[in-house]
Protein backbone atom coordinates (compact mmCIF):
# COMPACT_ATOMS: atom_id res chain seq x y z
CA UNK A 1 0.00 0.00 0.00
CA UNK A 2 0.92 3.66 -0.26
CA UNK A 3 0.31 7.00 1.62
CA UNK A 4 1.27 9.62 1.45
CA UNK A 5 2.33 12.20 4.09
CA UNK A 6 2.30 16.08 3.43
CA UNK A 7 4.00 18.06 6.51
CA UNK A 8 3.60 22.14 6.59
CA UNK A 9 4.62 24.55 8.90
CA UNK A 10 1.92 25.39 11.54
CA UNK A 11 0.37 28.91 10.65
CA UNK A 12 1.72 31.76 12.26
CA UNK A 13 5.42 30.33 12.08
CA UNK A 14 7.80 32.15 9.69
CA UNK A 15 7.86 29.96 6.35
CA UNK A 16 11.20 31.61 4.42
CA UNK A 17 10.92 29.66 1.95
CA UNK A 18 7.85 30.04 0.60
CA UNK A 19 8.30 33.85 1.25
CA UNK A 20 11.41 33.63 -0.91
CA UNK A 21 9.36 31.35 -3.79
CA UNK A 22 6.79 34.14 -3.14
CA UNK A 23 9.13 36.89 -4.32
CA UNK A 24 10.73 35.13 -6.88
CA UNK A 25 6.98 34.85 -8.60
CA UNK A 26 6.64 38.43 -8.32
CA UNK A 27 10.26 38.85 -9.97
CA UNK A 28 9.24 37.17 -13.11
CA UNK A 29 6.28 38.67 -13.67
CA UNK A 30 3.31 36.46 -12.05
CA UNK A 31 1.38 38.82 -10.52
CA UNK A 32 -1.41 38.22 -8.02
CA UNK A 33 0.34 35.40 -5.57
CA UNK A 34 -0.55 36.54 -2.09
CA UNK A 35 1.01 33.65 -0.16
CA UNK A 36 3.02 30.63 -0.77
CA UNK A 37 3.56 28.15 1.82
CA UNK A 38 6.35 25.38 1.40
CA UNK A 39 5.84 22.06 2.95
CA UNK A 40 7.45 18.24 2.58
CA UNK A 41 5.76 15.27 1.02
CA UNK A 42 6.67 12.10 1.92
CA UNK A 43 5.61 9.21 -0.46
CA UNK A 44 5.92 5.74 1.61
CA UNK A 45 5.54 2.46 0.21
CA UNK A 46 4.32 0.20 3.17
CA UNK A 47 3.38 -3.28 3.54
CA UNK A 48 0.05 -4.04 3.09
CA UNK A 49 -2.47 -3.75 6.20
CA UNK A 50 -0.15 -1.03 7.53
CA UNK A 51 -2.77 0.84 9.71
CA UNK A 52 -3.14 4.54 9.95
CA UNK A 53 -1.90 4.84 13.58
CA UNK A 54 1.30 3.43 12.91
CA UNK A 55 1.56 5.84 10.09
CA UNK A 56 0.63 8.34 12.64
CA UNK A 57 2.92 7.21 14.93
CA UNK A 58 5.45 7.78 11.78
CA UNK A 59 4.76 11.29 12.01
CA UNK A 60 4.85 12.12 15.03
CA UNK A 61 8.15 10.14 16.35
CA UNK A 62 10.49 11.07 12.92
CA UNK A 63 8.60 12.69 9.80
CA UNK A 64 6.96 16.22 11.36
CA UNK A 65 8.03 18.15 14.00
CA UNK A 66 4.99 18.59 15.90
CA UNK A 67 6.07 21.93 17.44
CA UNK A 68 5.73 23.55 14.44
CA UNK A 69 4.75 21.55 11.59
CA UNK A 70 1.44 19.67 11.33
CA UNK A 71 1.01 16.88 8.85
CA UNK A 72 -1.61 15.00 6.87
CA UNK A 73 -1.88 11.55 6.34
CA UNK A 74 -3.73 10.11 2.66
CA UNK A 75 -4.02 6.68 1.87
CA UNK A 76 -3.29 6.14 -2.14
CA UNK B 1 -7.99 31.16 -5.11
CA UNK B 2 -5.63 28.16 -3.41
CA UNK B 3 -3.18 25.45 -5.39
CA UNK B 4 -1.34 22.77 -4.41
CA UNK B 5 1.77 21.64 -6.63
CA UNK B 6 3.43 18.75 -5.13
CA UNK B 7 7.21 18.19 -6.53
CA UNK B 8 8.51 14.59 -6.66
CA UNK B 9 12.06 14.03 -8.10
CA UNK B 10 11.77 11.72 -11.08
CA UNK B 11 11.89 7.95 -10.62
CA UNK B 12 14.98 6.63 -11.48
CA UNK B 13 16.30 9.66 -9.78
CA UNK B 14 18.26 9.34 -6.83
CA UNK B 15 16.62 10.33 -3.47
CA UNK B 16 19.30 10.17 -0.53
CA UNK B 17 16.48 12.28 1.63
CA UNK B 18 14.14 9.35 1.41
CA UNK B 19 16.15 6.38 1.30
CA UNK B 20 17.64 8.18 4.86
CA UNK B 21 14.49 8.22 6.05
CA UNK B 22 13.61 4.70 5.19
CA UNK B 23 16.42 3.23 6.80
CA UNK B 24 15.61 5.74 10.00
CA UNK B 25 12.18 4.08 10.10
CA UNK B 26 13.70 0.61 9.94
CA UNK B 27 16.26 1.85 12.59
CA UNK B 28 13.11 3.26 14.54
CA UNK B 29 11.28 -0.58 14.43
CA UNK B 30 8.79 0.06 12.05
CA UNK B 31 8.70 -2.77 9.83
CA UNK B 32 7.34 -3.26 6.44
CA UNK B 33 8.88 0.19 4.87
CA UNK B 34 9.40 -0.59 1.19
CA UNK B 35 10.19 2.40 -0.38
CA UNK B 36 10.11 6.27 0.49
CA UNK B 37 10.38 9.09 -1.47
CA UNK B 38 10.78 12.66 -0.53
CA UNK B 39 9.52 15.62 -2.54
CA UNK B 40 7.86 19.27 -1.75
CA UNK B 41 4.27 20.75 -1.33
CA UNK B 42 3.71 24.51 -2.51
CA UNK B 43 0.47 25.66 -1.80
CA UNK B 44 0.31 29.07 -3.63
CA UNK B 45 -2.45 31.64 -2.89
CA UNK B 46 -3.26 32.92 -5.82
CA UNK B 47 -5.71 35.58 -7.34
CA UNK B 48 -9.15 34.54 -8.36
CA UNK B 49 -9.19 33.41 -11.87
CA UNK B 50 -5.28 32.08 -12.26
CA UNK B 51 -5.65 29.97 -15.04
CA UNK B 52 -3.94 26.23 -14.61
CA UNK B 53 -1.87 27.28 -17.90
CA UNK B 54 -0.15 29.86 -15.52
CA UNK B 55 0.58 27.49 -12.79
CA UNK B 56 2.09 25.34 -14.78
CA UNK B 57 4.30 27.69 -16.15
CA UNK B 58 5.09 28.38 -12.50
CA UNK B 59 6.01 24.93 -11.91
CA UNK B 60 8.11 25.10 -15.48
CA UNK B 61 10.10 28.51 -14.86
CA UNK B 62 10.68 28.39 -11.20
CA UNK B 63 9.27 25.59 -8.53
CA UNK B 64 10.41 22.18 -10.38
CA UNK B 65 13.47 21.62 -11.95
CA UNK B 66 12.01 20.00 -15.36
CA UNK B 67 15.37 17.60 -15.55
CA UNK B 68 15.00 15.13 -12.35
CA UNK B 69 11.34 16.68 -11.22
CA UNK B 70 8.10 15.91 -11.77
CA UNK B 71 4.89 18.17 -11.09
CA UNK B 72 1.27 17.60 -10.18
CA UNK B 73 -1.35 20.50 -9.77
CA UNK B 74 -4.32 20.43 -7.63
CA UNK B 75 -6.55 23.18 -7.69
CA UNK B 76 -8.03 22.81 -3.93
Amino acid sequence: MKARVNVMLKNGVLDPQGAAVRHALGAMGFDGVNDVRQGKVIELDLADGTSEDTIKSMCEKLLANMVIESYTIEIL
